[in-house]
Formats: C-alpha cells, sequence, structure tokens
C-alpha cells in the first residue's frame, strides 16, 4: 500500500514517487501512438443500467448521489443513477456506439485513466486505480490478426517499463473457442459454469476443482480429468500446441469430424497463429496456456493473463481477450479485442518493491540564487532566459544565506545552482552535486546530458 | 457543449477533439515544470468533513454509496462519507497536512485532474471537468514575491496556450488587505459582506450593488459610492495605482497614519509590486483592477481573475489567490498562493470557437499496405522497424483492394502508405497528400518533418 496513503485503497503517491507514476504513463502512451492506437478519455461516469450489464463486478459500484439529495437516493433505481465507471471496456463499449459515425472502422483506441471499485474498506485491494488500456473494435467484423498484434503491443509496452524495474512480462494466453469445442466434445453443455470452475485452478488446486467440476457442472469423473488435462497443456510454438491437443481428442474420444472439434479448430488456429507470430517478433513473450480461462463470460475468443517473473504475488497484471457481443446497436455487432494493464499496482511494484525513484524531486535543473530581495529582479530575468532555452529553472524562495539556498536545491534535487554575477562580474552557475563551479551565459550554457532533465531509475 | 456528450454537463471528446485536449495538458505541463513545479496526483475522493468545509461550492458535491449499502447510505452523516472533490485546492491542503515531513517548503506544485461539481443537470455547466492548478505552499509563512511569480507562470501558460487558438488572457489582480484596509477606513465592519456583494459588479451593476451595501451591509450611500469608486480604479502601473488610490482616500477621509490605511498599503505595496514585475517581464499581461472580490471568502491577500481578449461571455478562465488559513495542523498553519485554470471550458472554446484542430485523427505517420494475408507478417516487420527507430506506423486492416487501404488511412489521416517491395523489388513509400512516391528503405527512411508528428493547428 502506498506510504501515506490516509484512506484505505486510494493509494496516493509522493512527489517524487509520482515521477515515477507520471513517467510510466509517458512511456505507455508513447509505445501505444507509436503503434497507431488513438488516445481518448471517456467521462468517469457511466449509467447504472450501463455499469450493471456486465455480471461479475457489478457488486462493486460507487454510485452518486448530489448532496441535495441526500435522503431521496433511493427514490431513483439503481439503473437510472449515474455510477463510477469500473474499468474502461464499458465505457469503450459506450463510446463506439455513441460515435460510430464518426470514428474509422477498426477503431484502435488507447486509453489511460482512473477506475473505481466499490470494495469493502478492510479488504486491502485499491479502490481507486488507474487503468491502462488498448482495444481495437471492428464494425460488424473485425479480423482475428487483431487477436494476434494486441499482446504483442502490450508485450513491447511492458518490455519498455523494465526500465522502472519491471521483471520480464510473459502473455499466457488461450481460446475460449477451443476450450468450449473440446469440453462440447466430452459431452459437457455448462461451458461457462466449467470456465468459471478452471479459472479456480490457481486458487484451490485441481482436486478441489475436479470436485466442483462434478458436483456444479454436472461432470463426470473421467470428464473432470480430461478437463483439467487440456488446462495443463501449454505450449510455446504453434505446432507443438496442435501436436498435444490433437493427442488429447484422440485420447478421450473427440473425433476431428464433429462440430466439437470444428469449433476447437477455430480456436487452435488462433491460439497457433499467436504464439508463432510472437515467437518471430519477440520470442518467449507469449505461450499458450490452457488453462487461461478468465472469469469474465463476455469473452469469446482468445483470452489473456500476464505474469511477471518472479512476481507471482501479483497476479495477472495485463488481462484481456476478445469479445464479440460487448458493444452492440440493435442488429448491428461492433465485437473487439483488448488488454488492460492495472498500473497503479505496477507502480506499486516498481517503487517498493523494485526500489525505482526518481533522479530528483524538482524537475528543475537550475536553482537561480537571490543575494538579497531587492535583487530577485534580476534572478528571475536569469530564470526567464533560462527557461526560454528550455531548462527547468527555479528561483531560490527567501535571499537566505547561501547556504540555505543550496541545501534547499540539494533536498530537491536540483543539481545546478546559479549565482548572479555582481559589480560588474559575470554569472557563474554550479554543480552541486560535482562541486564544479564555472563561468555562465544565460543566453547559451547548457547543463550536462546527465542532469539536464528529471529521470527514473531503479535499484538501490 | 461537446458534440456527443450524452449525459449532459459531462463532456467527452471525439479522438481528434481529444488530441487537442491531449496537447494542451502536455503544454501546461511542460510550461509548469519549466517554472520548477513538482507534479502531483490526489485521489479523486475526500472525506465529506472535509469537502464541507469550504463554503460556497459545498452545495454541489457528489457523495459516492457502494451498490452494496444502497438503501443504507444514511445510516452514516455526510461528514464521515466519501465525496468527489470539486477542486484542486481542498486535497491540496490535506496533501500538504498529511505529508508536511516528506515535502520540501515552499512547496511548489501543479496538478492537472478532473473534478466533479453535483451541479443541477438542467443548468448546462460542466458537472466533471478539468482543472489545472499551480500553488505554492509555506511552512509557517510564505513570502509575497510569490504573489507575484504565480500568475506570471500562468500568463505564460496562458501565452503559449495561443498556438491552440486562445485569444490574449490578461490577469487582473486586487489584494483582500487594500480592499479590506479601505472598507474599514470608511467605517465599514461587514467586510465579508461588501466582498460578496462587490462580486456581484459584472452581473448585476452598479445601482444594484449600491442597494445591497446599504440593505445588506449597513451602509450609508456615501460610503456605498466610496465602495463603487475603488472598484472602478484600475491601473496597469504601481506608480499609478498608489497615485490613484491615495487620492480616493484624500477624497474620504482615511488618513494614512490610521490602522485601516496601514492594512491597505500591505496590499497596496503587493499589488503595486504584481503589476510592476509583470509590466518587466510580460508588459500589459496584469492589470490592477480593484473591482476583483472573488466570492470564496478563503482569501486573505491577492486575488486574480483571468480574462480573455474578445471572449467576455467565458467569464475567468483562471483564478485564485493567497489563502493563508487554508491548510492548518494544530497551531502551524501552511498559507499558500494559487490559481487554477478551468481546462475543459478553454478546451471546448478552442474546439468550437478558434477552430483547433489535429492535423490528423491517428498518431501514425505510416500505414503499411498488405497485399494479402499471407504476407501480413513481412508488413508486421516493416512496422515493427520503422517504430524501434520512433516512427508511428499502423498496419492496414484488411488485404482489401489498395485504393480502399489507402482510403482508410486518408480517413484517419495518416500521411505515408508504405508499399511492402515484392518478387525481389524493393520497398516504395507514398505520401498520399502530396502523391510523391520514392523507393525507401525501411532502415533508414525519414518522414518530412511536416508530417512526422501530430499537431494542432487553429482556424478553418
Amino acid at each position: 500500500m502506498a506510504k501515506g496513503a490516509s484512506l484505505s485503497g486510494f493509494p496516493e503517491w509522493l512527489p517524487e514517487e509520482r515521477v515515477v507514476e507520471q513517467q510510466a504513463i509517458d512511456t505507455l502512451r508513447r509505445i501505444f501512438e507509436l503503434n497507431g492506437f488513438l488516445g481518448i478519455e471517456t467521462r468517469a461516469v457511466e449509467q447504472g443500467s450501463s455499469l450493471l450489464k456486465k455480471g461479475e463486478t457489478s457488486k462493486e459500484i460507487y454510485l452518486l448521489s448530489r448532496l441535495q439529495e441526500v435522503g431521496q437516493e433511493n427514490d431513483t433505481p439503481v439503473e437510472d443513477r449515474l455510477g463510477l465507471h469500473f474499468d474502461l471496456t464499458v465505457p469503450l463499449s459506450r463510446y463506439v456506439v455513441e460515435h460510430s459515425g464518426d470514428v474509422a472502422f477498426p477503431f484502435k483506441r488507447w486509453q489511460i485513466q482512473k477506475v473505481w471499485r466499490g470494495e469493502r474498506p478492510q479488504e486491502g485491494r485499491f479502490r481507486e486505480f488507474i487503468q491502462a488500456d488498448i482495444d481495437v473494435v471492428g464494425n460488424g467484423d473485425l479480423p482475428s490478426h487483431y487477436e494476434v498484434e494486441l499482446p504483442l503491443v502490450m508485450v513491447s509496452a511492458l518490455e519498455a517499463l523494465r526500465a522502472f524495474g519491471l521483471p520480464k512480462a510473459t502473455v499466457h494466453a488461450n481460446n475460449r473457442k477451443l476450450s468450449e469445442g473440446f469440453y462440447r466434445g466430452l459431452g459437457l453443455d455448462d461451458i461457462e459454469g466449467v470456465l468459471r470452475e478452471i479459472d479456480k485452478l490457481d486458487k484451490i488446486g485441481a482436486d478441489e476443482v475436479s470436485k466442483l467440476l462434478i458436483s456444479e457442472c454436472g461432470a463426470t469423473e473421467a470428464q473432470a480429468k480430461a478437463c483439467l488435462e487440456l488446462a495443463e497443456l501449454s505450449a510455446s510454438t504453434g505446432e507443438e500446441l496442435e501436436r498435444e491437443f490433437r493427442a488429447l481428442c484422440a485420447k478421450h474420444g473427440i473425433e476431428e469430424s464433429s462440430d466439437a472439434y470444428a469449433l476447437a479448430a477455430e480456436g487452435l488456429a488462433t491460439l497457433a497463429m499467436i504464439v508463432d507470430e510472437a515467437a518471430r517478433i519477440r520470442p518467449g513473450s507469449v505461450v499458450a496456456d490452457l488453462k487461461i480461462a478468465r472469469g469474465l463470460d463476455y469473452y469469446t475468443g482468445s483470452v489473456y493473463e500476464t505474469f511477471l517473473d518472479g512476481a507471482a504475488s501479483l497476479g495477472s497484471i495485463c488481462s484481456g481477450g476478445r469479445y464479440d457481443n460487448l458493444a452492440t446497436q440493435g442488429k448491428k455487432k461492433y465485437p473487439g479485442v483488448g488488454l488492460s494493464i492495472g498500473l497503479s499496482r505496477l507502480v506499486s511494484y516498481m517503487l517498493h518493491t523494485a526500489g525505482a525513484h526518481a533522479n530528483r524531486q524538482s524537475p528543475a535543473a537550475v536553482l537561480v540564487a537571490v543575494w538579497n530581495e531587492e535583487e530577485r529582479g534580476e534572478a528571475n530575468r536569469i530564470a526567464e532566459a533560462l527557461r526560454s532555452r528550455g531548462i527547468a529553472t527555479d528561483v531560490a524562495p527567501t535571499a537566505a544565506k547561501l547556504g540555505k539556498q543550496i541545501k534547499y536545491a540539494d533536498k530537491l534535487g536540483i543539481p545546478y545552482v546559479w549565482f548572479p554575477g555582481r559589480e560588474g562580474a559575470g554569472d557563474e552557475v554550479k554543480n552541486i552535486i560535482t562541486g564544479d563551479q564555472e563561468a555562465a551565459d544565460r543566453t547559451s550554457w547548457q547543463p550536462d546530458t546527465v542532469y539536464s532533465r528529471q529521470t527514473v531509475e531503479y535499484g538501490d
């Protein structure tokens, strides 16, 4: 939890910690734009009816009421009240439908915004946090190659965040069609039920899941065993995936001519394409992992979860999938595929586990000293001259003793202190880290590159 | 109001409009950091008790309730409930007190975030909007030169926003001590009452204000007239301000030896310093305007409002002042001075009045064409090569006819279409705006500067 989070679940950073978060956001935005995604920002507020549509998380909504309505909130049904969005997918669906005449399809968008979850205060989870999402939404249809490309964009974004101390990320991909085809081939019908139980594997283990499959989803012991065998399957090439999947189907009597197999084969082809293309562009970044189920039931094709090496306790830090039916307008569908990074948790990891830190608190590279208040105007003029050339500059708060002014610069991590020339002498500038002092011209002096900008480092 | 704002008061922009807002935010951040301000972000949520502290706007708060608490909201007193912040000053006060041991004072911070006001839906005002604030907060005391510098930082920020079509901005400054000293010198005691009525001048005119001063604040006709004369006073140099103010005091029998005059003189000195220093650095950017009163009663020194040439209907677009008593911790005070830009209204002006627009919808400079789906991998490789050199690149969504692919680029405003070489021929790239086509090497080609980045222009 963030230091100084005075309200449980609402993280807040110190200025030097915020530099890490801000630069992480800048980095994600840069990668998303480099890949041709358009940035949007949606309002924080949605109608209750939109928020309630999407099963699982609906329990965790914050509803709003105007102070002047206190006491009469319940005159309005929840569906007609306003609530804070709990993710960026529901707002995207609404946005796309509302603006379908104004955006170009397929619509590739990035969005980095806060979301809110009305969790119980004692759970110790974030109730306000930043999500960073990319999605591609088609008008009517959406080519499956986006199911290959989107996780790869996220891989390159997470790769860029390694500069902030994140370990290597691996995307684990599966495909709902593959799972569904296999389960149907076994003779199981409650597909959503089976997926829901399989999703619990990491939490409760194979034995418990097996029991639940039998008690909750009407599976026989043999069917439950087969489901668990599928979940154990993983592969890093399409060829390996296909070979193992076929063997498993053969073992359980699922014929390749069956409708069930045909459905599975669709998912298999997409999943094979994902791992093979990923292996070409970034070897080792994406694996097929057939236990990935994802809780939410709106996914219809690929599903993804992402884990960091050596940070299993964080769980999946970037998840998503393909959804064909989330956004609709009459008969028209807007199928999409997208992934979402839970950024606040990552920033917390960067700060508290990886030791990420800003090289300095202040963006200023220079503090101009002030000999006395009468000469503050001259100090301001020097600051203006430096700023006009893009050099971030602060001016000493008071005309205190020089030692005190230098201490102020030191506390903020400002590397240079500028001494205005007096009585005909020229200006001088001192690097208070190296101790070097030199004559300097306010119209041409440049800070050393290493001291010119606020940057983020990690480690101790 | 924003096009497509499907919920009244909650503006939402199209992707190409969002580019304008995003670059305006980037510009403000750049100027704030250039001036040595530290960026922070506070949680969107504050305790009801904090939100209710600050008089005037307290009517307009959105309170939160967890969905699971619906029906029991009123078991909790409003003070103990959570609400969305309605400005960035209340959160700053809390933040400074909470982290007083961790930040360097004077604490100079910028903050650009959404705020919410629970206005009546029918009022047609923004209920969610972005504010951009700078403040300096001292520990115990705060030198008055910050009352000079902060409006000048905002002037340079607003100057930078002229690239987005904003007209020239002028800060109108006054000082509460000057007004209070003058009113007390006249024999008036209800200082807050007089300020509140004077603040209505632009809305209801001098005659009505005069009546209110008499009926509400116990003023005689002569006192009311004197208050209005003070409000008429404006000056662009300290010398002019001082001369006119002295003449007015003499006229109304306020002696320079009185306590009331001494109080006014303090405010006069700061205000004179503001206009004179502003005139040196940016002539014409700041004027003394003694009718500026500001509704909020927590200001204790300088107060500012900012108007755009020829956009009087917007009202003040950047306001603030000095507050000595907002943040306290036991006996300790954290006096501050700050200004706040209502950014969403400015963006609305840029878009709908000034004609600000992005040069293109997509951040991508290049769209790589796809001859057929089998060759998509090669197109991806080209895109990767360009991105690795910082060139934002998209890949055609389908292997449609070339004309259709070019049309997709055109719709997104992507200036270049890249044709992968086939059968031993090299790659070519076409600028679809100029029609120029040339051989191109994916490892060295650069777009023309004018087409390399998403930029904002204004006018028709």
